[in-house]
């Protein structure tokens, strides 16, 4: 039978991870237990809460292991079956390794039906993605028609959707993203009243002017200076969703402006958040995120790298601002 | 008649307040109109968050006024009335100038009981700052017993209080001062379980000790690197009441670490909030407040100046930690 590949972390980035972190390794085909599955992996993604596992710091999930297969989100097609309630063919999803195969007790797998649009969806808008931008904008954000939402790293995975919500609750929003290319696909595509270049725009001026009124809530991807910029236009009782900070991931001593006072001045709210944290209510925000697909308020780009051997550069690429919407890796067909 | 006299804001500060900044000047005794009052002042409150009323930055009030006098909480008592509501030789409470005499609507006032304790407690424990501390530690904060409560400028007005009620909802408290004689306070009479004076230990470790698990709640008066040694230790859910940012007030552009990171991973709450935002829950305030002073369970501690023009200094002496307790300048006897 084939031959088993896996990709590992060798060593902990304190930076950007890069090349030097990881390692390609043949390994052995895993057998699957009792109630378990032989799962081809055939879409990864790559996700930007990942490189905190890199570190061995304390945080909401366990840091992954040195000399073990990265895990995160994939799709996978079930080879092998030792369980009852899933065939050899069936399209799954589930955290799973960075490995051409692997296995995983079914009751870990979520069963994907390719009926409902196209399977990458389930780990995109209708998957934790989507689910992220719906509950940290409106459980958070909580934004009421006619406020201002800003949103940073706008034509990312989670970005992308989060304008979209603002916009379906009647909010004048503003993207801000790294290329033209981003900005045009927030005006034209997402319907984002306004969309700033961090890198060209003088991001200061540009917001000031895109938000007029002030700012409400701030959908927050990424901290660093871009969030610099946005916290002294905040508006009284404005709200924050902490969703990400990945402009300061590879660089844990960044210094900035202070930002306290400006938390004092507009009694603004900040909260941090995980998907996982409303894992009660998920059933919901599939509900909406589908009915929004379905009736097309709702659309996603995805970035799509082919081979597995692509992944870890799919992956580094999120630092580098590569992606639009979101960014998978296609490791095979299904068959 | 006397002479009257007021303390003017005559040029905005950029960094700490000095006496360049304001100047004492005499006035013409204030005429009371109808429904108003003549008032003598008797003590006043000089208190953090005024310094951001220097500014004209954009804020949650209005900034003061250039070549008028400054304001803020003042006991007064009763000369002449031309309102029904007030007698001469009433005692009472309000925001008012910084002014030996002066005039206002008696609706604008709260008369204080002297019976009921010291009229200064209408100032400190029973006034503002305990109601900052009572509804930003319940409300935002939201101690469970056994929870790890942290407090910054823990022996002054606000913190004193916020320490005692953290204890009495049986959390283990752990408060941050700056002189022996503040951690001293903190621990032989307020009952915190541990005080760090960040002037003279290393505050990480000091923090990491004396937070053996964690930090649940963190009450910040301060921002700062008094901070930036708390956000590492935020527990899971962690909630931070801001409640001001004194060490960054004289500092506008002040640096430090990017605090976004430990929001994300810890899943954080912060909430900027003034007093004035739980206006409609007072009386519950009030009343919580008096049980706890008249039972025992709360103390308080003030520092007093004599001399209407020790005023000034009272005022300076804030932002170098001077006070233990509330800061108060007597500035006339109650007939």
């Amino acid at each position: 039978m084939t031959q088993n590949q896996e990709i590992q972390l060798v060593k902990r980035p304190e930076a950007m991870p890069t090349e030097e972190h990881i390692r390609m390794t043949n390994t052995e085909m895993p057998e699957p237990g009792k109630n378990e599955v032989l799962l081809k992996t055939v879409y990864v993604s790559v996700d930007p809460y990942m490189r905190g596992r890199m570190s061995s710091a304390k945080s909401y999930v366990e840091p992954f292991a040195l000399n073990k297969a990265i895990s995160g989100g994939v799709i996978a097609q079930v080879v092998e079956s030792n369980a009852e309630s899933l065939q050899p063919g069936d399209v799954v999803t589930g955290t799973l390794p960075w490995a051409k195969y692997s296995t995983a007790p079914a009751e870990t797998l979520r069963k994907v039906n390719p009926e409902l649009g196209p399977v990458t969806t389930s780990l995109g808008v209708l998957g934790m993605p989507g689910l992220t931008a719906y509950f940290g904008l409106t459980d958070i954000g909580n934004p009421k028609a006619g406020e201002t939402v800003v949103v940073s790293a706008a034509a990312g995975a989670v970005g992308s959707i989060v304008v979209q919500i603002a916009k379906i609750y009647g909010a004048h929003v503003v993207g801000i993203a790294g290329s033209e290319e981003k900005t045009r696909y927030l005006t034209e595509e997402l319907g984002a009243d306004k969309a700033i270049n961090y890198k060209t725009d003088n991001l200061p001026e540009a917001l000031i002017e895109s938000c007029p009124d002030g700012v409400d809530v701030y959908f927050d991807n990424v901290g660093g200076e871009v969030s610099d910029a946005v916290y002294p236009l905040l508006n009284d009782h404005a709200r924050i969703p902490q969703c990400g900070s990945i402009a300061t991931y590879n660089d844990p001593n960044a210094q900035g402006p202070r930002l306290q006072m400006h938390i004092v001045k507009s009694r603004a709210l900040i909260k941090g958040f995980i998907v996982g944290d409303y894992q009660p209510r998920f059933k919901e925000g599939f509900t909406k995120l589908a009915e929004w697909v379905g009736n097309g308020k709702l659309t996603y780009k995805e970035t799509i790298k082919t081979g597995f051997d692509q992944i870890p550069e799919a992956f580094f690429g999120l630092f580098t601002g590569e992606n639009i919407g979101k960014q998978l890796v296609k490791t095979a067909e299904i068959e």
